[in-house]
C-alpha cells in the first residue's frame, strides 16, 4: 500500500508559514508539524523521504464511568492500562531507530536508550513499524512522577501499533499478534468490555487505584473512539509531585485534578474517607513545605532530575536540547553526565521562577496587596 | 477644622469620564468614586453637601513574622483582631444613620440592622464621626464563612474611627475614649508592640489560630503604615467555605491561601501536623462533594445565604440591588421576607455558572481534552 508522503513544496510553505520546523539529529534531517499541514496533525513527523509519521491524537477524557461509557461507546472496546509517562513513537529510518516525543522532535534520551528495551530486529521484519510506547520511570528527564511498581531507571511499554505514513493504528488483534511475536514490552490489557459492562469496570478501577496505577484508555474495537478514566489516587498524586510548583504550572492542573478526584468520589461513593482527606492536604503541604526549604536553604526553589544513557554523546544533544527549551531555568548538576555502571548519568535542576521570587519575597518580610 | 469637599464640577466630570457614579438610597442622593478622584481613593463616598467620607484603605499582607515587623515598623504599633466579616464605614447625614460598603455602596442590610448595635445618640455628641466596623456572622448576605464564636445573625465590631471630611484615622488613644465613652462594640485590642517583639506577636497569633480567628491587623502608632497578618487555619477555613466555588472563583484564591498556609507551618514550625493536613484535604473535598451533591440533586450548584431585616421596606432595597449586581445568579427563595420574631428573614441563593456548567457536563459523560 503506498505511504503518505507530504510533497516537498507544501512542507516548504508550511515553514515559512509557521507551521513545520526542521530539525536535525545527527545524520537525520526531518520536520516536525506545530499545526495541521495537508490534514497531517500537529506533532506528525516528516522524514527524509517525505513519508509522514502521523501525530499521536489526544485522547479524551471521560469524568463519569457509566455514563460516558454509554454515551461514547456504540459497541465493544478494549481496556489497557495507562500509565503515568511520556509518550514516544518509534521507528526506523535507513538502519537507525528513533524515539520521537509527542511534539515530533527526536528524544535523544529515549533514542539512546531503546536498545535496553527492543530488539533492533524486530524492523528487519516490520520495517515501517512505529511503536507507540510509553516510557515511564523514576530516572526521566520530563516528569516528576513515576508508576510505584517502576522501582529506578525507566521501562518502556507499548501500547498501539502504526506505520509509516499510515494514518491510524493497527486493529487490537493485529497489535496483540506483533507483539507476542516480537516480545514487545507492552502495557496490560484488562480486556474486551461492553459499553453497559460498567459494574465490572467500576469493579478495574477500583482495583487499580489501590495499585497506585493511574488509569485506563478505553479503545473502541470498531468505532475510532478512545476515552480514558484515572483513578482518585492518580490525582492525589499528581498534586503530591507538582505542588512545589504551585505557581508555576497553569492553576488549572490543580483545579482540575480537584474536580476529577470529586467526582471519582461521588461515582464509588467514597465520601468522608479520612485517610484520603489527610493523604490530599498531605499532598500540597509536603510539597509546598520542600519549596519553603529550598528557598530558606539555597535561596530558590527547583527540583532534581535524573537519567542515565548508554552513550556520551546522546547525554550531550540531550543537554543541548535543554539548554534551547529550557533556557536559565535549567542547571546542569556539577560532575554529570558522569560514568556509572556502564552508562552515563545526567542530573539536572529545573528552577521554578515563580516559586522562588515569591517565596523568597515573602520570606524577607515585604508587605503586599492582594 | 474645615472639611473636605468635593466640587460639584469636579464630580460632574468624573462621572462623565467613568471615575464615579451617582446613587440614591431613598431621600439621599450620594455618589462613589470607582477610582481615584482630587486625591480621593475609591470608594470614597460623596454626600450631597460634597463632604468626602474617604474610602477604606487596603491593608497590605505580611507573609512572615518576624521579618515583616522588622521590615515595616520602625516604631511601636497596636495589635488588633482581623475579623472574617465585610467592611462598612458608618455616619449620620441629616438626622439617618447609614452604613456604606467598602465600594461605597448604601448596604441596605447593615444600614437596617445599626439600631441593633448602635445607639444613634452617639451622634449628637459626635456629629461627624465615621465608625469603620466590621460586620460577621453566618446570617450575613455577602460571605459564606463567618466567625467561630458568633453562632448566629451577625455582630458588629468597630475598629477605626474617622471624621467626615477627614482623611486619615483618629489615633489609637483617641478611638479607645471614644469607644469607651460611647459603650461601641469594638474588635479585641492585644496591646503595644515594637518591632523586636517578634516571640510575644507569635505567641499571640498561635493563641488566635487555637480560637479559630481569623488574624491580626497591626497598626502603627506614629507610622501610618498597617499590615495584616492571618493563622495558618483561616486558609484552610477560607478554602472550606469556598471549595464549592472552585471554578467560579479565580484559582488565585485557592493558590494564595496554600501558599500562605506552607509560610505559616515554616515559621511556627508545624509540619507533618496529619491533623491539619486532614482538614485540609477536607476544606477541599467536602465543598467539591456538596457541589456534586448540588449537581445530582437539582442541576445546579448553588449557596444558600440567609440575613434578617427590621424594616420591609430594607429588604427590599437588598434585592434591588442584588437583582441589580447578580442578574442571573441570583434566586430569592420562594416565601422569602417572611416575618419572624419582629424582623423579616430573606434567603437567597447564589449559583455558581461555571461548577454548575463543568459537573453537568462531567457527570453526564460527556468527554472532553484537557
Amino acid at each position: 500500500m503506498d505511504r503518505k508522503t507530504l510533497d516537498s513544496q507544501i512542507l516548504v510553505q508550511a515553514v515559512a508559514g509557521g507551521r513545520a520546523e526542521r530539525h536535525r539529529f545527527e545524520d537525520l534531517h526531518y520536520a516536525r508539524l506545530t499545526e495541521t499541514v495537508a490534514g497531517h496533525p500537529r506533532g506528525s513527523v516528516v522524514l527524509p523521504d517525505g513519508v509522514v509519521v502521523p501525530g499521536y491524537p489526544a485522547i479524551a477524557r471521560i469524568q463519569s464511568l457509566s455514563n460516558g461509557l454509554r454515551q461514547q461507546f456504540q459497541g465493544p472496546f478494549w481496556a489497557e492500562e495507562k500509565i503515568d509517562g511520556f509518550n514516544v513513537r518509534i521507528l526506523r529510518h535507513q538502519d537507525r531507530v528513533y524515539a520521537f516525543s509527542r511534539g515530533g522532535f527526536v528524544c535523544a534520551f529515549s533514542t539512546d536508550r531503546l536498545p535496553d528495551f527492543l530488539d533492533p530486529g524486530l524492523f528487519d521484519a516490520e520495517p515501517d513499524l512505529v511503536l507507540c510506547a510509553e516510557i515511564a520511570g523514576p530516572d526521566n528527564p520530563y516528569l516528576e512522577g513515576s508508576p510505584p511498581d517502576i522501582p529506578r531507571d525507566v521501562a518502556l511499554f507499548v501500547f498501539d501499533l502504526m506505520r509509516q505514513g499510515r494514518p491510524g493504528f493497527l486493529p487490537h488483534d493485529q497489535k496483540m499478534q506483533l507483539i507476542a511475536r516480537h516480545g514487545l514490552p507492552a502495557t496490560r490489557t484488562f480486556g474486551r468490555f461492553h459499553p453497559t459492562e460498567g459494574q465490572a469496570l467500576r469493579q478495574l478501577i477500583l482495583q487499580l487505584d489501590n495499585e497506585g496505577a493511574e488509569g485506563l484508555v478505553l479503545k473502541g474495537e470498531q468505532d475510532p473512539i478512545r476515552a480514558k478514566y484515572v483513578t482518585g489516587g492518580s490525582n492525589i498524586t499528581d498534586i503530591g509531585v507538582c505542588s512545589e510548583q504551585l505557581l508555576d504550572l497553569p492553576p488549572a492542573y490543580f483545579i482540575n485534578r480537584l474536580t476529577r478526584l470529586a467526582l471519582f468520589i461521588t461515582e464509588h461513593g467514597q465520601h468522608g474517607d479520612a485517610d484520603r482527606e489527610r493523604r490530599l492536604g498531605r499532598a500540597f503541604l509536603a510539597g509546598l513545605d520542600r519549596a519553603v526549604a529550598g528557598s530558606l536553604a539555597q535561596g530558590r526553589v527547583d527540583h532534581r532530575y535524573r537519567c542515565r544513557f548508554r552513550e556520551y554523546r546522546n547525554a550531550q544533544h540531550f543537554i543541548t536540547h535543554l539548554n534551547q527549551t529550557g533556557g536559565h531555568r535549567i542547571r546542569i548538576a556539577p560532575g554529570t553526565p558522569r560514568e556509572d555502571n556502564g552508562y552515563w548519568v545526567l542530573e539536572f535542576d529545573r528552577i521554578f521562577d515563580r516559586m522562588t521570587g515569591t517565596l523568597a519575597t515573602a520570606l524577607d518580610g515585604a508587605i503586599q496587596f492582594d
